[in-house]
């Protein structure tokens, strides 16, 4: 039960809007409603007339007897708000609202949408769109849209569920969907979002029993929390979620945002959010159905080790080239194994792929034994079959078919996919056998891996907001400087070189003997960020000449920007050795507080190889942060280098991402750039360090 | 005409081992000869038979009168070698042998298919196998296969054509292809190329009149210079080569090594012919299709301007990333055409994405309207639309339908692609009024992207060999000293810096001291390459302790390796400034020498941030390469560096990759490393080169 049943499951439903006629919005929703065989009260509501389509009709909300769980409003703008104002007297529980004239007409109708809003509120009613399609639950046999493709669809009360920003979209969706025989059996447009969001409604088929796999059309999410929520229960609760997020590239993001009025957020950040929840992002709808299909059928690989069964050598290559392109590998089998293969196929190849060969034509069980020996050996986490074209040939078909489904059920539990060459009721054939059935090799190979993925992130907990104790607070509007700054690091574990604050050049020198080696001496001032530009930067400085540079540095400083205020000047050794990083935190305005870690550079600043997680990382993930990146072969003793003390640097990608989560709402941006990290057991230096709220 | 003729368009086919059996492969491959229509003579051989399947048969080849164009050998491997033979005698034309255990069965069967191959040299017969499936060509009738796939195949001469590295997959093309409607007319399975290899079948291909496009299935090519006069031929005539080739990543390389016995060569080397001859690589046998299909329609388009028509906002954002992962650009319309779109849907967006709405569903033809005025405007080189869902709607479907072939035959050689939400007789409805149809709207726009490919390879000349005269040659098996490397170099425009080769201190003194600046001092010697690891090189040296710092070197190096043939000590200026790059040439031992180029340092070594070509190239194609690589804005005046001399830098690598393609049989490596570019008008300085054949 989610605060949305009354919306999904309603008993009685009014009908605000309601025509006779079957073409137009009110009349169609009323004539859907009927059809789909609601048992509940059906109340039209049309001033002009005493019965709709058979059914007797109300002059208002108000004269409707009883209560009524669910309104529709099929209404011309100007109609909605007195309507809502009726439905709050009435006490009815939620509003599907189709009209549209509202946020998405600019200011006046964003306006109209808040009084909207605050009526509903006030009377406790749910509100979803406007400006959408509706939704429907052919579980509960409630069916509230008037979407004009639904006039050809019958409906199946399928195990999936499809949240959508997009009324057009949701519609294509579902008849694609139904074009490959999967059923919808859950189906909401979320419109405008005036109240009911992505979030609240994909929450909601997270909790539903009705629904196996959660499918999610996102433009822009508007309430990160409610978001966050609905993908935590789903993550909670073990149930996929794919999703297909437009504006993945500058291009359609520039689209995106002349289309939809939500603000878009960076689509690397959804990113993030998608990989800490174990959303799958799927690219095309084709994906997006392959995936969730085959998540419908609840069996996940415990790893990423794919079997691949081929009757011909050259489809095998290609299935091992799909394999590395999904990050699947493809082990060889054991001599074990391997003996045993070659007594069911003396002239194949039974390493991994593993080709039976053309002679699985003449001896078609050949490929359920070797399923059988390759599954039972535990040495496989999923397996892919070509059956190919011998699918659907006469004598062939029938063993073939009755075999697999025997091994099928078998290794009920051990997904694996086939690609068949046939027509589309062979392939339903081979489906109902137990198999991922695909016409073309690289989508069953890519829906494996895509099953894969699930079991990895529902097994990582999520992170626990009580854990974000004890840390240091950051106040709203403050930039901190450099030294400040590397002062709260050092306060959550992350160490600066040893350093004088001066104020003078006699200071300096002495300051600069104590090190004992060159020095650097930098201004410090909450006034100075890009302290370089105006000199007062000096590297490599031998401490004999430390009293000199200081007094040169100060008067640049002080030429170049007279009223900053200076707190003092840096003294600090050289460090030589180590490599350089960049550790930061930004906060995206939507989603909030992302950790990011790369090498210095051109690697991340060019080449963009640079890694992001949503805020907090636990150790364990900074380090497969680190391991993600393409230039971790520098930190890991590349080409005899000395291997750089990965797990200091961890712990401090830990340590910040979790400052900046307790610090979700104030903090913009930290960037430890450089972040030296020694040879290992030697640790890590901030070598500078910026925080700005 | 082709040399191939004979066996494609044979008049008389002489069946070696043919039976009355058609479950048997001589019984079968007849069936299908006589139920083509083949109009020539059939000549069933068959020792035991008077008859076979009506026709008269023969004891023996010698025994059949008149001329025999082709042999079809259906026979065990041990009797293959006497028909070879005989056929020989007989002075057949060509043949074609089924059989295996041949050279894919090691040494012995080595030696079994060279005998053959000579026997048939003698003769002046070609060969197609052994080992392989055959061929078929329905443009002659003519149809040599004994794969069972045929039993249910109906031939339909189609203009495409088929070469195949592998029958089974062969087979599975046919049957895929079928399942969309389309159908090869000319099928070629190469098997173990003894004679006729992929190269010369794909030649005959290019220049037969009955194929459109050409198809591919590549396993590894065995005859570089065959397989490139098939690409040239094909690129002569424009016509369009789609391949599939195996082994892209290093998990698909390791099973393809275990499944052909077929050199692979590098993957990579493979990239670098596609681009040269303008072959389309697919990933996938769909995508294979796809791009054949489209490409058989015979439009493409002049540019990579796509224009983007939907009435659904979600789909138009989607398209528009699809667009960016393809390379397709999505201007925004001009002000005039906006004008007139504004007209046509006045509550649309008429930027690009067009978004001309649900409204669509109310007046089926303003599609055709907003085309009409998109593709006049001349702004765009292709179109995508999304028809989705509505493609089928009763009351919709025709008035869509039919203003959409109206505008498709007005724009016909304008490539324009639609997304059909729909069933398979309703997507080829769309498909006949001029639209490449698919369900899914990625699919639509890679193949516009893929069609955009063609023209600009056409375009481009293919390197003529006549243009690598006065080119300095290369001879085998030497390993040239720096200086002689840097020699040759200058030789073809690529400058040292100037440098001194000296025997003793006292010389080295006075060079250091005319070259007037700090210098480098490096030993020079056929046998040291690697000379920092025996102390042979000095850098940063005061030219006043230039004959106490090559002392100390004489005495390093000769303690190292006593005997190397020391030419001498190059003393040369520190260089400073500039940026290093790296300039090579590997020659594949399969496909001949390819010239690659990235910036020094990790992003070539790490990061894999390099670009390769086909020696050799052009200085146009030369500097493609270097606006191709990542880094490329690390020469380009990135965050305010100066621009570096990219037009010298293209004229380099253009140099020594015709020095490469000069001495294709000799050369081995050439390493360029660092090459130095200068700032913009100062040219490029080889700092060190290795030249070794």
């Amino acid at each position: 039960m989610t605060s949305l049943d009354i919306l999904l499951r309603p008993r009685s439903v009014a009908m605000i809007g309601a025509s006779g006629d079957v073409t137009r919005i009110g009349g169609r929703a009323l004539r859907h409603l009927k059809e789909v065989g609601f048992a509940g009260d059906i109340f039209p509501v049309n001033p002009g007339r005493d019965e709709v389509q058979g059914l007797k009709a109300y002059a208002g909300v108000d004269d409707i007897p009883g209560r009524i769980d669910c309104a529709v409003l099929a209404l011309p703008t100007g109609a909605v708000l007195p309507a809502i104002e009726a439905c709050a007297r009435k006490g009815v529980g939620g509003a599907v609202i189709f009209s549209a004239g509202f946020a998405e007409m600019g200011e006046q109708g964003v306006l109209l949408q808040q009084r909207m809003v605050d009526i509903a509120n006030a009377a406790g009613m749910r509100l979803l769109g406007p400006n959408c399609l509706g939704m429907y639950n052919l579980h509960a046999k409630s069916f509230l849209s008037f979407s004009g493709i639904f006039d050809d669809v019958k409906g199946t009360a399928g195990r999936l569920g499809l949240v959508s920003q997009s009324g057009g979209y949701a519609g294509e969706v579902v008849k694609s969907a139904q074009e490959v025989g999967l059923n919808f059996g859950v189906w909401i447009t979320t419109g405008n979002e005036a109240d009911v969001g992505l979030g609240e409604a994909m929450h909601h088929m997270a909790m539903s029993d009705d629904v196996d796999v959660v499918v999610g059309y996102i433009e822009g999410v508007r309430d990160r929390q409610s978001f966050f929520d609905g993908l935590a229960a789903a993550h909670a609760r073990r149930k996929p979620v794919v999703v297909l997020k437009v504006g993945r590239t500058e291009q359609g993001a520039k689209a995106a945002a002349s289309h939809t009025a939500s603000l878009a957020g960076s689509d690397v950040v959804y990113d993030a959010v998608f990989e800490r929840y174990g959303v799958y992002r799927a690219r095309t709808t084709e994906e997006m159905l392959d995936v969730a299909y085959a998540a419908s059928r609840g069996h996940f690989p415990r790893g990423r080790r794919l079997a691949i069964l081929t009757n011909s050598g050259g489809i095998g290559v290609q299935a091992a080239d799909f394999a590395a392109d999904e990050g699947l590998a493809v082990p060889t089998a054991s001599a074990a194994v391997q003996t045993r293969l070659i007594e069911i196929s003396p002239n194949g190849a039974p390493f991994n792929p593993i080709d039976l060969t053309g002679q699985v034509a003449n001896d078609p069980p050949m490929y359920a034994r070797a399923i059988d020996v390759v599954l039972e050996s535990a040495e496989f986490d999923c397996a892919y079959v070509n059956v190919g074209l011998i699918a659907g040939l006469p004598f062939i078909k029938r063993p073939l078919l009755d075999s697999l489904k025997a091994v099928a059920k078998r290794f009920a539990d051990v997904p694996m996919a086939a690609s068949v060459t046939a027509d589309a009721e062979t392939l339903a054939e081979y489906g109902e056998a137990g198999f991922l059935c695909y016409r073309e090799p690289a989508r069953a190979i890519k829906t494996l891996a895509a099953l894969a993925s699930f079991p990895l992130a529902w097994d990582r907990d999520l992170p626990d907001a009580s854990d974000l104790t004890g840390l240091p607070t950051l106040e709203r509007g403050t930039a901190l400087s450099e030294a400040a700054s590397k002062a709260m690091l050092a306060g959550i574990g992350i160490p600066s070189p040893a350093e004088h604050l001066v104020q003078d050049p006699a200071d300096a020198e002495a300051a600069a003997m104590s090190i004992g080696c060159n020095v650097a001496i930098k201004v410090v001032s909450p006034d100075i960020l890009h302290k370089t530009e105006i000199g007062g930067v000096a590297l490599g400085i031998d401490p004999k000449d430390a009293a000199a540079t200081l007094e040169a540095m100060v008067g640049k400083v002080t030429a170049s920007m007279p009223d900053a205020r200076i707190e003092g000047y840096l003294v600090s050794p050289m460090i030589t050795g180590g490599t350089e990083c960049i550790v930061g935190v930004h906060t995206d305005p939507l989603l909030g507080p992302v950790i990011m870690f790369g090498l210095g550079g051109v690697t991340v600043e060019l080449l963009k190889d640079v890694t992001m997680r949503l805020a907090p990382v636990t150790e364990d993930q900074a380090m497969d942060m680190i391991r993600s990146v393409r230039s971790f072969p520098l930190l890991d003793g590349f080409r005899g280098r000395a291997k750089a003390d990965v797990v200091a640097l961890a712990q401090a990608i830990s340590a910040l991402s979790r400052l900046a989560a307790a610090n979700a709402e104030t903090v913009r941006t930290i960037e430890v750039n450089p972040l030296l990290v020694l040879d290992k057991g030697n640790g890590i230096l901030a070598l500078d360090a910026v925080i700005e709220t």
